[in-house]
């Protein structure tokens, strides 16, 4: 079971100048065979599937709590696209089909996320592997996180739209802290010094400016628990020494706050939500009203009541 | 962001005789068209690509709230498969392949759940419909829940393993919540009376016995708030009678409890957790122990402590 | 059994500038999930797979008799996108790769259409669905037709090419009357009133310019009987108020009468039909003579015997 | 465009035992590779994309003329599924998971044909080949009616089943004449004789008893005219001796009559149409009535008003 | 480049009792994600796509000439598989459809292997990760025959047909000298200590039966070197202990001699190669004599002129 | 079994300017229906399953030695991608997105070759025909070649860069030794004259400017036996005269010499192989100094020695 909370777990820039085609290659990193998708549902199915999770607890509690984390991740990828593709569904604005790498973003999606990959090919359980051998699987998570940060740094180098940097910046580190994790249960369970194999891809994520903000918080050497009450035993396998900086390897016993969700603008052109979004908002006021609830929306946004929003409108206009 | 809590949604029976044919045909709940990885990830994505939600919240809240709920429901699915799975993995006993109708299960799966449908055809993101359009997709997560509701009927009349049954009586109920959450939704929005479509397929859920002990705690009506902090809006679009019953429909200001899951026995015929597990036992208690954690494994679980877990291994063997 | 008749159901332009990028955005009103492929082949097998067709027999004849219109839609997507791509298979021109967002159009399609959608991967038999449920399959298509709507509105807006226009503002006209037609399908059955969900996409058709002059003609509230003997019960269900004007529907007891489809001109640099066609033509002269036939061709094709293939030959050059 | 004939092309049995795991493998005949809907898919849009089609006029004739004949032969092949399915949806006694080849014939069709193979894998536009290079795709069509005769000879082997033997009979004997025209469409067209090839697989069609009846008809000789009033030269490559029997291959310048369908009985336990199909019936009779058309349905099935239909109700149960 | 040479590279057993379920089994071990053809394509894909192959040569050979020997276990696998088919395919003999794990074995395949895993589903290009990234292709590499290695272990547990356990037996030998390959060129690559991982999964291969031989035979350390003039530089990665015995890594500078393979006899039910296969025969002998050839066939295969042809006659009938 | 040798068919030129553009769409030929990845498996395979080879030894030889010569155009393909994308991965300077038609070819390949076609959809098994019936087998083949000339013609026109020229032309002429090879092997099988059928499509290979060169050779003539020892009947199938020369064929009794490959430039910004490709470098020249071996790599490439390495640097910056 989970817990839902409408907050994003780094903090993202608001939609400026639209970027289609960087938006369609971010998918990679949320449809990706490497992507967050896959990291995610690797990990639940994993954590769903394992046997003996009493006699392995520490093992089950790592790979159940990173599934968590990683929910966050598939939420942060799809963010940054959505803001990039912000201003591509203007009414009577959509783009040129010349300018568009991924056609279904706007026809399909709504000027937002597809699960696809950065050649628009749909995601596909077959990327999940969780073959319920603990250490097949560990080694496997451990190659997964690998090729996802091979991933990121590319689309890093290769988008520079605010959103891209931030949620590559970002995911890099804790991406990082992942694949640390994975090969520290490998050398706990086996003896086997895979902390020699770091960094890989074999360029340090301190060199990425849009990192440096989050490892200066210590957010590399971190793994945040992200459970009211279960998976208590992550300390039995995430320890010992960082192994690009020797600083030690930390369990924090708490998600960590995020950060309140951009509230992105209507795009009547694609009709999300609808032709005439202020008719919408409308009917939801009465709806509310109706159910003896507050006059104003109760959800917390970061450009909620500041103006923010017209100056989104203004950035994307 | 979700925090994630160790307990599954409803009680499953423990394991008893293996059922791998049943375990295939179960696998169309999971990875179908219509199965609960459609509908987590259809509302999921839904959420995340959701525009202008301050002004369309009360919305926004109950597609992201059912969501969460969904995350309990692919974990109920591969739990009942799991259980159904036990003792298809046993030492020098693994089944005849003439007795496997998904022989990936056993292969690939370690004894498990795969991302597969019944035909064993694994599942894809162009299950996803996420349009952005309000309506449309209120429309089509009406017309998805109508499909899985089928689907779990089915499936509940091919399969009379306890753990099957367990399973389609509780998701039935769940699910017709949801299938009357976006009907309502959908009137709420236009006008257009859906309630009058109900039950669809036309067999009330009451009929179904495994679904009379939910229905008599009032689960057929109530819609869960998965939430510590959000979603507050529910009741702006889940009100009114229950199609069915007349009862008023109830939102529900917190998760249920949740039951402890199993924990299922090793699986040592196919490396689940190991070949022999009782080393990653002795493994983990010294990496606790190094951690200055308890002894024991922290974890709770349903069968821990009372004997249970034995008689689960000979119910299997 | 089904007869077959070489028009096409609305005039279309002659070919004009190439447009392959466009060529390749109409791409999903044929292979997308909501593309016409879909719409015809799913009713086409849920008529194939009735059962008591008899008792059921107005609603048997509505979607059996709607497949059969959904055949001049995918041969009106194609003639779209092959006007569209007249001009791109030119010998010793062929397009630059940088212009093609759809490869295969001319390197396996001959400069025309594929069974793909706008990202280029192929139409699946996935996107049928085909449940036997009458309410449900009549649900499933109220939203397929909603579905598709949202696209060619889309496709109107993002190409202004006049074939990919007058594809767009015939097919939002009669696939608005399909959208009517099985949501008073459900009405009839049920009592529930989905005349209160239009328009969905909430702008109206009559907006769209090129939709006016078929709108003016009526043939927004029009079924046709595609049939010479068969399917004579449609206005059992197709009858009533049209939702957005108030007219009565009207079943019309035959066929629209169509229009001649253009004899399209060769494109030798992709070799279709030969790299020499008039060797083609040659042969197929001879053929013809041998068989005792006539000696021209005796097809009827909206360019025929008046200079127009001249003018098509020049517009494309 | 086409017009529908609510009849089957030849003459289908009853449903008799059901026999699942025979429908399963009669799908290969459906969605596999060289299945009908790859062959009526194939001719269908190489028709649409012909280019020069006046200066090939023959070539293009005989392309969209058998397209037209393949619609009707995957209604026969959904009709000999369906018919071997019935009986598999009965109210409180679906199959055994364990004696289902293909769950979803059950769970996702109603009892009913799926767009599959007899893998389970779903048919895909990959499977269609239209170059416009007029040689090529003759050569193509030749070779994948060679394929479709191959799996044809196999599945009638396989499946003893009165409805897969009388499709594969009837299919045979059409599919051969197809697999002929092509190769004379080559013939006709380069001179090389082709004629030489058949049979191919080696084995005569009038070896089959199920086909003899056709073959004593000259059903193997003839090609008809699916048109009222186009495709008139046909007669211009079908033409010369049949290459086994030396006799004089035929156009015959009609459609056959075909066979009324059997109203296949309803499958409560699989809803189709309903679980209460009687109040189906009983809403089409009232609706029916307010629409001034007859009291009794209008459609001409198989099993109408002589008591057939009490007989099905027995065979199946 | 290639060359090929007529031998499989270990002895596999004649044709006896047919086995189509474990036949459809074996296949995961060709076409399923971890399966022979996954790490065929992907060790020569990353070959060709080696970048600075003099500045890495130890490793660029490596790969390569692995690659070469993969080719070998496709090979070996199909022939398995081909063997556990032959007698499903005999003349008015096909199988029952119940019996089929894999219709298309028989359908499509003529009783032969198709290019699917165990559940019938397609290989993909997508099973193949070249990223150009040494470490992590090696990585990848070391993980791949990991899950392969798993797979192995569990088909050789549920097939008893003596070709399925031959073939196991010698893969999980060959397969176990590439896992422990790889893991040494990660080591040499970064000093991390891969060999403690072995055996994984962690049941030695010096159990199994069947690969007892072949460990006798010392070919659980060899690394062969399959080109006639390159890859001369495995020793300078393939080195040291080996994992589980502690002998010396060996490489051994030219290919193993294998073994002539069986000629499997004919299916005349499935047409392979012809209904009429003495006819082919009689063919061959003639086009032999017309080009100057000698008599008879010049090919080695296994059972070749002295009577073993009946022998296997006798066994699958 | 095969041996590899480490040179390619024929001589490509080195790395210019880069062409991610034509790069994608040469990924046709590798990957798509009808690449020569499609054509290496298909012939593979039906080697593999091939039954009765004895008795059909001519035709065994023939498949399986083309087979042989397939892998080397795999390997050509494969070599001209990467060779056009030399230059997308240097650092700090990877692509815009807008500039890349297949996006995966940078972030998943290392600026290198994926498994896919132009559209940048995956290469899947179910593009393997292998049914076991010789002719049908060999027609296949004979359609499958003429499919490979037609798309290898598109591409010659489409990509201008060198290395997409070099490879067009040379395929053209092998690729129509093989087209021939087959339709003589059906010809010689039933006696139809399939060569009538050439050129298809119908424009000479002589005329292409990149071909004559290998024209001039006698390579449009020559089959090379792929083998040390293997597959000496191929002269009893293929023989007689060039159907648009009138020459002779020939079989030449060994492969032909083929070219040193070029050593493509590491590509740092993609990681490969390295970040640090020195680093590499010098780790693997330490390994051969420990395993004695030369100091210098051992390999033979195109530019090894002789500056061109620098020049090939230069061309790329």
């Amino acid at each position: 079971m989970i817990l839902r909370i409408d907050r994003v777990q780094t903090e993202m820039p608001p939609p400026s100048t639209p970027d289609p085609a960087g938006a369609a290659v971010v998918q990679e990193l949320l449809g990706g065979k490497f992507g967050e998708l896959s990291t995610f549902m690797n990990y639940t199915f994993q954590s769903f599937n394992f046997r003996q999770r009493q006699g392995a607890r520490p093992f089950f509690d790592l790979i159940a709590n990173i599934a968590a984390e990683e929910f966050g991740h598939i939420e942060l990828v799809s963010t940054a696209i959505n803001t990039m593709l912000t201003g591509t569904g203007e009414k009577g604005a959509l783009p040129e089909p010349k300018d568009l790498l991924n056609r279904q973003q706007i026809i399909a999606g709504g000027s937002a996320t597809m699960l696809q990959d950065s050649n628009g090919n749909a995601w596909t359980g077959d990327y999940v592997t969780s073959t319920g051998d603990l250490l097949e699987d560990l080694t496997h998570n451990f190659f997964l996180e690998t090729g996802a940060r091979n991933n990121k740094l590319k689309v890093y180098e290769m988008c520079d739209h605010p959103a891209a940097r931030a949620l590559t910046g970002y995911l890099l580190v804790r991406g990082g802290v992942h694949q640390i994790a994975y090969a520290r249960a490998v050398e706990n369970l086996t003896g086997a010094d895979l902390m020699k194999m770091f960094p890989s891809p074999r360029i340090p994520t301190e060199k990425i400016p849009e990192s440096q903000p989050h490892i200066e918080k210590g957010e590399h050497k971190k793994l945040y628990r992200f459970s009211p009450s279960d998976y208590l035993e992550l300390a039995a396998v995430f320890n010992g020494p960082h192994p690009e900086t020797g600083e030690d390897l930390e369990v924090v016993d708490q998600a960590p706050e995020g950060f309140p969700p951009f509230d992105l603008p209507a795009q009547e052109g694609v009709f999300a939500p609808d032709y005439a979004p202020e008719e919408i908002a409308e009917i939801a006021r009465k709806l509310r009203q109706k159910a003896g609830l507050s006059d104003e929306p109760t959800g917390v946004v970061a450009n909620d009541g500041k103006g923010v929003v017209d100056k989104v409108k203004d950035a994307v206009s």
